[in-house]
């Protein structure tokens, strides 16, 4: 009866329960045809809060539902390659949240199966389609800022996640910075060749303890000649800052962070705003909306998803030679790295 | 089976067409029974476009359904009143966007009835959901700026509506400024006991050859003795300029436009930044949202609608005063004006 | 030997001491020949600290002395017609501190000699040669906010004056909103033709036992059509709050006050940063050198001083309007006023 | 008669000049004895404007003048060694224009002659004394931010210096970081152990082919953990770029560019305030005045100089090891450098 795109969300944690969400209720496009947890009780809870008629802690229930057109993968990382695979093998439209995986073998494989099964994967890179980050990105190719010079992105968390995470999660040049250097390449529109890396232990001597660390700045040296930094920490007390400098030869663009106001509130001892937006789930809010909806958008018109399997990969390859530029306290090639 | 509100919405031209997204999508404790136009095409697009199962160009047809527990009255306002009174009669509970009516007798009356049916009724007063003037609410009833002293609120449309508009709306004092008297009344938490006017034809003589002003200055005499202005001009080159300046004993609060984005980019002969949201669609979606959060709530709770009968009648008497003050050329009391 | 201009500064208090110092050591053509203050001690400190040659308690003894080419009046407001008589009978050009006198007929007496004498009066309306206001008058002089329909002047003092200057001042309207009064006639380039005043006191019941008010929000009609605010009070417990906004038809300029630096500080509660400059020393104090360096340059170029005898007068008329609208509570024309 | 610090200002080009002024007009405690310059129609100039009684070509006529105390060097680079000897023999104060020589041994025997003389030296790292700096300073001395993890300085200038200038200036880590490398070690307080440098030509071939780079970032590895950039470009469309942030582990310090002043023009396309203070004689004006506020006071109290002859010495260490990280592309140690 409908003609909405229907998509199944694998994983119904924080992130698969807002890309419910907002595929529910604010994508007229889509529907959600149904939800899969490992946790069976969390899938519950989303689908009735959403209002999803199907829910199942078995993901492949929804990858052998032939009325289901696309999944949604937002379970935990190691599991995004296999799913991916399997989804493509059925046919179905795959979008990932990032990243596909640590092993850039392993991606790889997953990227081969997309490859063969024609079927569109997008990425979740959400950070390209928040209104700061596009403004930086249309003028720099409506040439605002001349040739860019200098890039500095800055991105630092309010607070550090679980060690238990950090163990896991591939590092901060693969959990957080990844981010990051999809941010890189996709404001300066050019690939980086080098980088170096400067990281510490200043936040939490656990993060030290489990081989990662939680502040870092990385110089990057793209193709085209640009010189970035890229600058990380897992604690900011003021709340999530977001921000990045482009600087060309014909001007600058910058960002400021968001706040949930624009109040300024004088006082007998300073001039004050509130703390910015805290965290992703409030400051991206939007660029979640608007990536899920070009996904649905290039599945209804045929069209190249914005985010496309390179896209996943390349920014592990760039992470991993953050790393290995830390241990051997050298510029690393970016090329050094297989894949 | 759905323990949600259901909802009628009444009139679907823009705001209703919102009004109607949001409480089909974005509220998860309601749902939108029925729409009705007397433009039978605009219902139907719109239940199209929502997914919503009943669409009429008669309201009466959703006032009589007895599985709808409240409408929003979206319509024209010469139909408000009559609206309100149809359906306090028939226990629903109402939303109805402002003003009541221009004629503070029918306002008596419509309440009236209400009141009778003791049904609820809340005013679309969307600014005070606003998270700028929430914000300096908050700053005030904390005492953060010790007692108020002085108030200035801007309020300036990005471009004049149709002269046609302009001739049945009761004029700039009453189709724009009682925004303003709503929230002058609202932030400051004591009444206007007097107005002084300053109205001029600046924009467009169309709007004088019709008997209104384009370009208004109000000043504001509160009984707890705060001295408050506002300024009204139906076009800003620069887009909704929506701005409140509250100084007290104890600091000041202020608050800036909205932006589309943060960026500020530096050229060769300025440093600028992107125009303002440009129109109340944008600028004050969330609020939109929220004020109707704030509806279904208190029909869930059945507690009190934040903006009540007596918020819809204040401020007409307030705007018949600037009014009469322009007239005269004199102070005029809020008091002198009937009701 | 020295073709400098030779200035004899008659007051040597606060105000006194900063032209003297600017006249001794920032502006190459001029210097200072002598101070004199009634407070002999005063003009023997200035004269010690700046390296003056001549100090008195008679500030006659400058008038006399043919080698002088101009006096700075800087002494208490009821001396000011006196002295101006009295030196431009000398042949002394005259720089005069704001205001002449607080009354009208007294104040046409001193205008009347310095156009018998023939020489050149500048008025000590310093915040014209401020830089933000400049930038302002610039911006409409150039058209770049097309034709001005509205103007905000916001002016609040850090702390009240003693009330026994309160007493002599002239009142909030003469003493402090003088200022404000000049800005608007020349921001705006025409004439305030009607005032409506609100005032009150909130700050101090002293000053309202005194006869006065510290907190006053005026109304003005210009000749252009114009409609501007002006909004006063004696206290911002923030600092020194001296900004003002046009909004015209192509466009709007406002200015912020000026800060100490311009570091902003992200704490765990807010992101602060550090007050306005705190007081007119502070905060004018390059529009003090510039009105001099302006003084100086009329006289060695012959030419016509920027701020003259008929800017000093009319804010006296508008003070005088704006404190009989608030005592019989109705605009009232500043024609209405004698003078 | 006058107690006052008699100056002998060496060196009349546009620094020179802006000494003679503050010394002869804005410091009550000093005089400028006497100027000198190569060549004789600057000093000759110099003189007369600021009303300095001895003008001369040869800068010993003022060393061994015996009623000069202090000298201010402000020749070229090249001659900075050799005067701080000569005017040390005589026993003279020495303000020196950073840097004293881009060769190490060369200042190290300036320093000794310092040394041995006992007289007080200091350097012209007047950025040390601006308000904005100074007040991170202040932040971060007063615990404001916790401890410091990362810093960034950017640090543009309006426009690249003649190419012959660059060819004898020691480059761009000699002639324009060296300000940085010193704000470094000033607001974080500890030293910094090694550098990693990427550089490159993007403004102009001729600089490059000079040998030198117009665009250049450096990392920064201090003692005390912290990480740090450093980005300088020869050519900022926009003006002069001169910022600093300070990220720590209990908030964030960050400056904005100064501008003449606060206007904010809203027109149809955009939101737009004035270009930054264009070059440093704007800038840092105020700083150039306090840095030799503290020379006359150090003198007259016998104190030591705010900044040393070993921070003229450090900073060029840091810029050979940031060329040498460029040239060997490798993060390189600054005890690697000799001295």
């Amino acid at each position: 009866m409908s003609n909405k795109i229907r998509i199944g969300v694998i994983g119904t944690g924080r992130i698969g329960r807002l890309h419910t969400e907002h595929l529910a209720f604010r994508i007229p496009g889509a529907e959600v045809a149904g939800v899969s947890d490992v946790v069976k009780a969390a899938a519950q809870k989303c689908a009735a809060d959403f209002n999803i008629p199907v829910c199942t802690d078995d993901y492949r229930r929804l990858l052998d539902d032939p009325k289901i057109d696309a999944v949604a993968i937002c379970s935990s990382t190691d599991t995004h390659a296999r799913m991916i695979s399997e989804a493509a093998a059925r046919g179905k439209h795959i979008f990932c949240e990032k990243p596909i995986a640590l092993d850039l073998a392993v991606i790889d494989d997953a990227l081969a199966a997309v490859r063969r099964a024609g079927v569109k994967l997008q990425i979740g890179f959400n950070r390209r389609f928040d209104a700061n980050y596009r403004r930086v990105w249309e003028a720099i190719r409506a040439g605002t800022i001349g040739e860019p010079h200098i890039l500095h992105i800055t991105s630092r968390d309010p607070a550090p996640p679980p060690v238990a995470y950090v163990k896991v999660s591939g590092g901060i040049f693969l959990d957080m910075m990844i981010h990051d250097f999809d941010m890189a390449r996709f404001l300066i529109g050019s690939e980086v060749e080098e980088v170096f890396t400067l990281a510490a232990v200043r936040v939490d001597p656990a993060i030290g303890a489990a081989g990662d660390f939680d502040t870092a700045v990385v110089t990057l040296k793209f193709a085209n000649g640009v010189i970035g930094t890229i600058d990380n920490s897992r604690k900011a007390v003021f709340g999530y800052d977001q921000r990045v400098e482009v600087f060309g030869s014909g001007g600058m663009v910058q960002t400021a962070n968001n706040t949930p106001n624009t109040a300024k509130i004088s006082g007998p001892a300073s001039v004050a705003e509130d703390l910015p937006l805290n965290f992703f789930m409030d400051r991206y809010v939007d660029s979640y909306v608007r990536e899920m909806r070009e996904f649905i958008r290039c599945i209804v018109e045929d069209g190249e998803p914005p985010v496309t399997g390179i896209d996943a990969k390349i920014p592990v390859q760039i992470g991993r030679a953050a790393r290995r530029s830390h241990d051997e306290h050298r510029p690393v090639k970016v090329a050094e790295i297989g894949g």
